[in-house]
């Protein structure tokens, strides 16, 4: 049976928590105590990230109301898809209704439906690099070819739009935007946006745009959702409340099409999405029916507090790099929670690549960094700086010390 | 766009919900005030199906602990892992480990991911008739090629076995057996299970054991899980809080292999469901987290007095449905929530078939019942008797006044 029938392939992709818990379980046991992990996009592991006492208490309220103890509508409750419709539209020049919004069990689904709903035969999307490598193992998984363009390190990780347009041909159903930026730490202009959408209109392609972390954006450009270029070019939007309101952990998120015109939304595409709601297991009903409340009354203090300690560390973790020679920061994080760093090998002794790097590094210090290779760029490194700043201190000195032991 | 790209496959299957709303959308606004539904597995709707305070509790305490707000590791906390684990256990002649469960953001998660991860080309499932939509709406998705063996009505429902031998070939990669039985009601006997085992055996498929009303037998026949028969034949087992606890909006199932020899869980297989479920957006953290002390800590008089309140009204549904001469109902039900009556349409003067008395029914009474298409069986309906009684009391008079005036 081994061989036979219970024979299934496996895609060889690998993922950002399979290669941390490696980096984890590398590190020997009397030394865990010491542990600083700057490797995964979590900040509720850091204190001085809390959510607030108003999202907090709503769910406890919708929870203990025994009013949604029940299954909800497969593509969500009315209130909520009406109350995320309103919240999105509010950065929109165009108002989006209900209709809409899917409601997810976090953006990791609305990731999973996106490429799910879009793959057919021969279909191929094409993705950053360096990115996030979720899409690529739901894409192996789906079926669906992935290709990927390039992002530009010195300008401010910007899309590389001429690999773009070699990429598509006519099996290109759409490309994925990751803004703000994970890993890069970029936030782009309003204006690389437009060009953006002028390229997929061009090509007649769609764009996913992954906005899980919208509105943390603390540095020059201020966050411009690429739905607003929904007009030229159809756009679905993917997000959730689990970064700006800091609970990943609640498996709240949205599939959502910014779309006014109906090109992508026709009968047909909204009676498929309808359907595949139905097999996906969606978040609980009752953080469903807090998130009018939690949208309507979260106080901007909250936003502006986050706001301001990851601008304070993201300018620490930049700042601290660039007293370690090995490593070089092309542009200084503007947004999200982590930044891309090159490293210089040839500076190093003993170390051969990024993931040599990481390993060695975990073992020595405690340190756990994210080997680029993971996010799809050789000898480079992502470092979270969402983290206690007195902890992501502690953290680069510990990587200043170990260059300071392997470098020649 | 709309013609080329854009363009993709709609599985034409009919979901439950989607019947649902649409007879729901057909009664007349003011007659609205009226409706029992007696359409949907979903008890929480009558207020004599309440979860208990134990589970409740749990879920509030490990919410305002803070603790729980982050990511879980994909495939489940291991506390929580660890306390499926034993939960399950005494029910089986061997014990499982924490490794064999995958949490899932409920029963609907757990079959997407058996479908997905069973998915290989050109391989079938073969699934009962009648049964439950989802399969073949998650099988077209996956492009899964499902095959139906029967249930027998007059044999409380058992499998056709003649059946599945004649439908399985070389692709045949698993069968599924819902029990306790959605739509039927039905409840099997160890005897019967450990016939299907040795089907299964026979012909080197898996088994799919869909026990998300596992527990809930309140006739004849105790609950067997499909698992005692683990050592004979491979079976991935399904489950969730959702039905036993009263709660199907938690979204908090659970996906087992039940292999103690380790026929399907061997490396690969593992590795792969580990990779497809980093790709999946589970149940919250808070809600995971809480599980182990729901599983220890629910006292055995709450589930004593829901099976009381199922059989009351399963007693009161079968009854009633005696006074109806156009429904006959071949088996009393011994668990689950619902129950399969056969419609002889020929007693009545003006109703087409199954659909067409539902609409009419909707129209004229304000009551809901399924039509028996929805679950693969033409000109019988399906009757959810989780109600409270008095409501499904009412609700089958007006079925009896329906018939009084459609009758020749």
């Amino acid at each position: 049976m081994e061989d036979g029938k219970m024979k299934m392939e496996i895609p060889t992709n690998v993922t950002i928590k399979g290669i941390l818990g490696i980096l984890m379980a590398s590190i020997d046991e009397d030394k865990k105590e010491r542990l600083i992990s700057l490797g995964m996009g979590d900040p509720t592991a850091f204190s001085c990230f809390t959510t607030t006492d108003i999202a907090q208490n709503a769910v406890v309220q919708t929870l203990e109301s025994h009013k949604f103890n029940g299954y909800s509508p497969t593509v969500g409750l009315p209130q909520t898809r009406k109350a995320i419709s309103e919240y999105l539209s509010t950065s929109l020049p165009y108002k989006l209704s209900s209709d809409d919004v899917y409601v997810t069990a976090g953006c990791t689904q609305a990731i999973e439906v996106a490429i799910s709903i879009l793959a057919r035969p021969n279909a191929n999307i094409l993705v950053p690099k360096p990115g996030f490598p979720i899409y690529e193992l739901c894409a192996a998984f789906r079926n669906v070819e992935i290709r990927h363009f390039d992002l530009i390190p010195d300008k401010g990780w910007e899309v590389d739009l001429d690999s773009v347009d070699r990429l598509i041909d006519h099996n290109t159903v759409a490309m994925v935007i990751i803004n703000p930026g994970n890993p890069c730490g970029n936030v782009y202009s309003y204006q690389h946006l437009k060009k953006i959408a002028e390229t997929a209109k061009r090509h007649e392609i769609l764009i996913v745009a992954d906005e899980v972390y919208g509105h943390l954006a603390f540095g020059e450009n201020p966050f411009v959702p690429m739905g607003v270029f929904g007009s030229m070019v159809p756009v679905i939007t993917l997000g959730s409340l689990s970064k700006r309101w800091i609970v990943p952990g609640w498996r709240l998120g949205w599939f959502v099409t910014t779309d006014p015109k109906g090109i992508f939304k026709n009968s047909k595409n909204v009676e498929r999405l309808k359907k595949y709601f139905d097999i996906c297991g969606g978040p609980a009903t009752f953080i469903e029916a807090a998130v009018p409340h939690i949208l309507e009354n979260t106080e901007e203090v909250f936003f502006t507090r986050t706001l301001g300690i990851l601008k304070q560390s993201s300018d620490l973790c930049f700042k601290k790099i660039k007293e370690i020679p090995c490593l070089t920061c092309p542009t200084k994080p503007q947004g999200a929670m982590s930044v891309m760093v090159k490293l210089n090998v040839s500076l190093l002794k003993d170390i051969s690549d990024d993931v040599d790097f990481c390993f060695k590094l975990a073992k020595e210090e405690s340190v756990i960094l994210l080997p680029g290779l993971t996010v799809g760029l050789k000898n480079w490194v992502r470092i979270t700086f969402a983290a206690e700043p007195s902890s992501l201190e502690e953290a680069l000195n510990r990587v200043k010390s170990f260059y300071q032991r392997h470098s020649h």
